[in-house]
């Protein structure tokens, strides 16, 4: 199965946002690039994922859907199964993927000029989609010890000053792959108390777990923080169908839960039934042996572009416990950022995510996607080799 | 092309909301009832989009979508070649559908407990929506004046309070089909400026037209009026894809466009990419000759179920001037609404939308969703005969 993520393919063309602009956004040669930023796979999704949309291509009739019975049923499963985690299914509410999802929580409950916050390095849209809707984001900056990133929640206290309404918490933590114990997860849950927050916990990268880690789901933890609870997940990154849209917010609290419901019913919500089609098909003991062999897979691609950025003198990639996406830092270099960027995007003709996006903490990194093909993760990390080879 | 139209098919046990409900929601067998509500069609959708939607499977990587040049040229390109509208690709919005987009404008537009303006009978959904938002719904009865609805301005002038925000229209309107001329559409304009109401401009079924009629867009009878326009459409009724939720809000106007803008912006919008290529493929010249077949399909469904329903002492098919939805007054029978259901759905075991639901006007009607193959139609015609052949 693990020849299905090297097959050579191109999306060049496809309307793929990772691989078409790469020129007007980077300033890297779409003819030779490599798109190593946004967070998609360059693979095609699960078999099984594929017969559900052959099926429905073949009956040819696309009208309205009913009946979400199978479709939560698989997203029971896959929490049970894979995650330990016992849902109910009328739990689930979906939406238009999870950044829709964040979106509709600032909306629900928190208003125009509110403080949200947030740990930074962290998924960069987490600051955009908070000032999109006219709210205020606090960053809280992460600790770093050694290749660890820890919450200072002293720290953060300091910075709130009582009127925040909802903490935006990733889980594993985007950029850094750092999964969190279930006790700083009860750290967490009881810091959101102290502070009056709900807990908006993005899992959406919760099926990337690397050999040894062990991911903890919010709720698991701390099933008696429900009253503050809001857990997002998505089979979007896992099966490779971001472009879908279809993402969940699960919500064990009744009340928390009516809040969502009663504004997704206000806003007419209803998903896109090729959405609920494929991930009805992911969902399945299928779905988790390809999941397995990707992390395979992952493990491969990580394996080599850490060997070659780590031969680096001053460049360290830390070593993921969770995503595919490598957090690497190029401050042992003691060049400034604008540098380093011109160097990966110009020399190594690559196009990554920059760190500083991620907010504080992200000053001198670079995130690369090694969610592609073999061959190249292996041509790019001989290219920001060549990109720094005066250092060696 | 006619031959596609007619190809058996069964849409039970596909999540078909039309035909997998017809027990626990209508008291309908499932085995041999045949579902002639919800505004879909029973046949698959054009060959062309099909063609896109198997490209897609074929590349099989669905990550995350860019650049919607091409889905905006495509509207643009079938509101000039079909509708004669101009409209700019920067008017354009997409929403999950037209009945999100419905409740996106009730949101944008409006408070809770504000007053919102309907003609009926209409689309049913439009109430239940304006609910759903805690909006107040202000139905203004249509006069009948045959089988042709009138707007009655002075009825419609008397039941509003000078405190309504919106008036929902639905043009072509559906049930009945009516279509509403260019002087019609310049006096609801008038109506709207008077009332100081923005007008949603419903125009999903304007891709259904009949001989010897003409369908005028809404921004085309008055220009003059976008200060206070909103206007919707999708392929979904015409290419029979409503399940892909994917509709436009289209304004002219900067000012409105922004405040919606604005709100798309906030909540994170992003249509689904399978949908957007659904559409792009759709709205091309080949997608416009299938749709010329298909109404030359509807044409003959509309004959045979006509002249049978005409047939029947006391019942009248109205002549539709748009819209696959037969709308069947049976007050010539004399019976009460519920005899006439009963007969419908137990006598002759059909589904259809009951008209009560659209509303003042709807009391004695059954409205009977053509959209499917000829044999269904005739079968159902045959059935309806024999439910009321007593009156015979
Ligand atoms: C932590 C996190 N949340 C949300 C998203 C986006 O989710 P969606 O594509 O469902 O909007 C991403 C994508 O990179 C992510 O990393
Ligand atoms: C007038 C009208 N508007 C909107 C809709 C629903 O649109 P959507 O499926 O895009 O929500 C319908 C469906 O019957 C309709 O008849």
């Amino acid at each position: 199965m693990r020849d299905l993520f090297n097959v050579p393919n191109d999306r060049r063309g496809t309307h793929c946002s990772k691989w078409d602009v790469l020129d007007s956004k980077f300033d890297v040669p779409n003819a030779d690039g490599i798109a190593m930023w946004t967070a998609d796979s360059d693979y095609p999704t699960a078999p099984c994922v594929l017969r559900a949309m052959q099926a429905a291509v073949d009956h040819g009739v696309f009208g309205y859907w009913t009946d979400n019975t199978d479709y939560h049923a698989a997203i029971q499963w896959w929490m049970k199964n894979r995650h330990g985690w016992d849902i109910d299914t009328d739990w689930i509410m979906t939406t238009q993927g999870l950044g829709n999802a964040i979106a509709l929580c600032l909306d629900v409950w928190s208003e125009p000029g509110d403080r949200i916050v947030t740990f930074n390095p962290v998924y960069h849209e987490f600051e955009f989609k908070i000032r999109r809707a006219g709210r205020v984001p606090v960053q809280c900056p992460l600790t770093r010890d050694g290749d660890t990133y820890q919450i200072d929640f002293d720290d953060a206290q300091s910075r709130l000053d009582g009127t925040e309404k909802l903490l935006i918490f990733c889980s594993p933590q985007n950029p850094s792959g750092r999964i969190w114990s279930a006790e700083e997860l009860r750290q967490v849950a009881a810091f959101a108390a102290r502070n009056d927050l709900i807990v908006v916990a993005d899992e959406i990268h919760h099926d990337f777990i690397y050999p040894g880690h062990t991911f903890v789901p919010y709720d698991v933890a701390v099933p008696d923080a429900r009253d503050r609870s809001v857990i997002l997940t998505a089979s979007s990154k896992t099966f490779n169908i971001a472009g879908l849209k279809t993402g969940n917010i699960i919500i064990p609290d009744a009340t928390l839960r009516e809040a969502m419901a009663q504004r997704l019913r206000s806003l007419d919500y209803s998903p896109n039934r090729m959405g609920l089609e494929m991930v009805t098909a992911a969902y399945t003991p299928e779905g988790a042996e390809w999941v397995d062999a990707q992390i395979d897979h992952l493990i491969e691609n990580r394996r080599i572009f850490d060997d070659a950025m780590n031969a680096i003198p001053g460049v360290h990639s830390l070593p993921l416990a969770s995503t595919y996406l490598a957090w690497v830092d190029f401050s042992g270099t003691g060049m400034d950022f604008e540098e380093i960027s011109r160097r990966v995007r110009k020399d190594a003709r690559i196009a990554p995510s920059p760190g500083p996006e991620f907010g504080p903490g992200g000053e001198t990194f670079l995130r690369f996607n090694l969610a592609t093909q073999t061959y190249r993760v292996e041509d790019a990390a001989k290219r920001v080799q060549e990109a720094f080879n005066d250092l060696q």
